[in-house]
């Protein structure tokens, strides 16, 4: 099942030789719209369009959807606009709003009177929210309930109302001001006598959200609480929407790439790797490569300042990459823990010390194993007396150093409201190598004869 | 809502010191499961029993189940065993076997004495799966539906089996001889008349998945497809359990936590960072940091081969934190980024050459600006004529062989049924030291009168 957009791929392949839309869409009716997706993501565009047209639109919307945003829009730029107008009609108003924020601007004022008045008057309700917002995740096409209606009287409306609604798991309570009252989910309905009113066994204890809520935010309320669906209201209590976990399970793996990313110095973004130009690739690494770079160079200095000592004792030199390597392996360690931790609201700024603590013993503990390693390994080099001594008391210090370092950073910078993964794997290897070889000729002043 | 924890400990801290068993039930009323585990975790191991056994047997189950599997085990000796047998009997049966698992093993028979021996026979049966398999993740317990039912004979079974299950999203239909037919959403059922039968309205056409199957393929199942519940069924097509969504939220998190900690060549585990003590931060880091280091020789091996003109011409040493360093960024990155594809199965193997020609394409572009400004740097300096030159052309090599190497390594790493993590931004950053001295120094010697 895992790479079953493979096997779409293969289809897709020998499809772009085939002109007649049915047999298109009859090879492709058990596939499932992410893997059409992936597949058309490796398809030429002018092919990847030909195949969607040839779908249903309610199947063509929702392999749209599942396009990183520059796919859909190239895509959607090739197809005839009233095209794009079937599949707005067709989607959740959720995806028809995204999939409208996506194409270009001159596009999309055109489209909107050319579907339904009231669906076009809920995609602009959504689209007036901030992008990346609970607002834009959600729905308005869910079942509204009366508090003084009974089971019987709220199972004949889901009857009447049928094919209406999109996926139902819990009825939502509202007063005629359309304020949410409570809660509570169809299977609880089902279970009771036809004549028990709602009120009886609605759950009034909600957790809500607000519409600009971030949707990372959004994302942590499910993951920690494990919701099904989380009701937005504005500040007077009234129910706008509904964010179904579906809709946040893409911003999860979103959020988690972007979290990924910058542990990696890469600049964040959510467009798979293949949908990325090469000029977008070098754009999304060449910012921090260069601030890495300009800092880096402070190893020059550093270098250049203990010039005397290099030329006087060449086998200092020998040791260099090894020992800035560990420190900066060892720090990587600790930042990406840290920031993970952080990440997962397991650890706040409170905790400074007692992470500081424990990263300090830690690092004291695999240093001085590290240090031992690196003594037998530079006595066997017999290069200078002295010099192993050297470079086991320096592995030890710029192993703790680097510890406690990577994980401080992360904890000071969230505090500061700034990225915790700011310490990157990069940026701390960086660091360490500046300051990591001060360490180094410092003790090597100490107990060399230099 | 973010840190309701935070306020949860601050309770907790206060009832340390209240003995009224009544009060602490009162005052952690309001407070989810997860939020009581985050503070528990934060308490001092009797606090945190005592305050556990302060609560009702349903609650402190789910909270035991929220808590790090270490913790939970430290904290589940101390209490009576019959509190934790009134726990096993309150909880879903998968959460029951997920906390039975976590205890020492020879308090597990008594326990299942000691809960209905229905409850223990289920719980048996799925910890005979393997662990983190989706057998372990499922429940038995939802409602199962004959086709030749209407919708009025099945609303009335799940009327007379009231609260019997747990959360209920969709019917599962079975033969006789409980083999899976097909799939209908509660919602659908409802909309239908009385009269209409199940077999009218299922879907038949039902993704299923093996009991054994890894819970991270399981976790990507529901991600890909966004299903809300996945039926397990045997090699005969027999029902055996469903895997409820949420009890796959925290899979995911544990699988991202790995994934993130596997890049930083942290030994792979899912205990958050709090429940670690010392000595496993330590054990976590040891392993790969001693197998870099040993790599990391390597660098001292290369430097002393070309000791001759190291001590010739002292700026070369000046430049080498600078390449190595910014050579093991641009392949940290490449690395990361393929990883994360692979993760999220955007690439396979087949894509290697069109990956290696991005790569190679981006660390062109990238490593020639890069080298520009160290050749502006290295000119600044003014160390020896050529050296500059030398700068430029090396740190431009060394990046475009870092990001195709990065790239490169995890596709292959992959294809042989490792790890693609295995490239993690230390290792990376350690093959590039190596290898990049040798492209320096061949560069050197080649332009440079040495």
């Amino acid at each position: 099942v895992r790479f079953a957009w493979e096997t779409v791929a293969e289809k897709l392949h020998r499809l772009t030789r085939v002109r007649d839309r049915r047999a298109i869409r009859r090879e492709l009716a058990d596939a499932e719209p992410v893997d059409i997706a992936e597949a058309i993501l490796r398809a030429k565009p002018e092919d990847g369009a030909r195949i969607l047209h040839a779908l249903e639109p309610a199947r063509a919307g929702e392999v749209l959807v599942e396009l990183p945003p520059s796919t859909a829009r190239s895509l959607a730029v090739k197809l005839p606009p009233d095209a794009i107008a079937r599949y707005l009609d067709v989607l959740e108003m959720d995806d028809a709003a995204a999939l409208l924020d996506e194409l270009p601007e001159e596009a999309r004022g055109p489209l909107l009177q050319a579907i339904p008045e009231q669906d076009a008057a809920e995609i602009r309700r959504l689209l007036a929210y901030p992008r990346e917002s609970a607002g834009r995740l959600m729905t308005e096409n869910f079942p509204r309930v009366q508090m003084h209606w009974t089971v019987d009287d709220t199972l004949r409306m889901l009857r009447d109302a049928k094919g209406k609604y999109g996926a139902t798991v819990y009825l939502y309570v509202v007063d005629d001001g359309g304020r949410l009252l409570g809660v509570c989910p169809l299977r609880r309905l089902v279970e009771e006598e036809p004549d028990v009113r709602v009120e009886a066994i609605m759950n009034t204890d909600v957790v809500t959200c607000p519409p600009d809520m971030d949707q990372e935010d959004v994302a942590m309320l499910f993951m920690r609480y494990d919701f099904l669906s989380l009701p937005v209201v504005d500040v007077d209590g009234r129910l706008l929407g509904i964010v179904m976990l579906d809709d946040v399970l893409d911003v999860v793996e979103e959020e988690e790439t972007e979290d990924i990313y910058r542990l990696a110095a890469v600049q964040s973004g959510r467009e798979p790797y293949l949908a990325l130009g090469i000029w977008s690739l070098a754009k999304r690494r060449f910012g921090w490569l260069l601030i890495l770079f300009i800092a880096g160079t402070l190893t020059g200095h550093v270098l250049l300042h203990y010039q005397s000592e290099l030329d006087q004792l060449l086998g200092l030199a020998v040791f260099i990459p090894l020992l800035m390597g560990t420190g900066g392996n060892a720090g990587a360690q600790a930042a990406t823990m840290v920031t993970r931790a952080i990440a997962l609201d397991e650890l706040v700024f409170r905790d400074l010390w007692r992470v500081l603590g424990r990263e300090f013993a830690t690092g004291l503990l695999v240093g001085l194993l590290l240090g031992a390693v690196g003594y037998l390994r530079a006595a066997t080099w017999h290069l200078t007396i002295g010099l192993p001594l050297v470079v086991m008391l320096s592995q030890t210090a710029i192993v703790i150093w680097a510890t406690t370092i990577g994980a401080g950073v992360p904890l000071l910078a969230h505090r500061l409201g700034w990225d915790p993964a700011l310490m990157s794997s990069p940026a701390l290897s960086t660091l360490v190598d500046a300051t990591g070889l001060v360490i180094y000729f410092e003790i090597a002043h100490l107990l060399l004869p230099l």
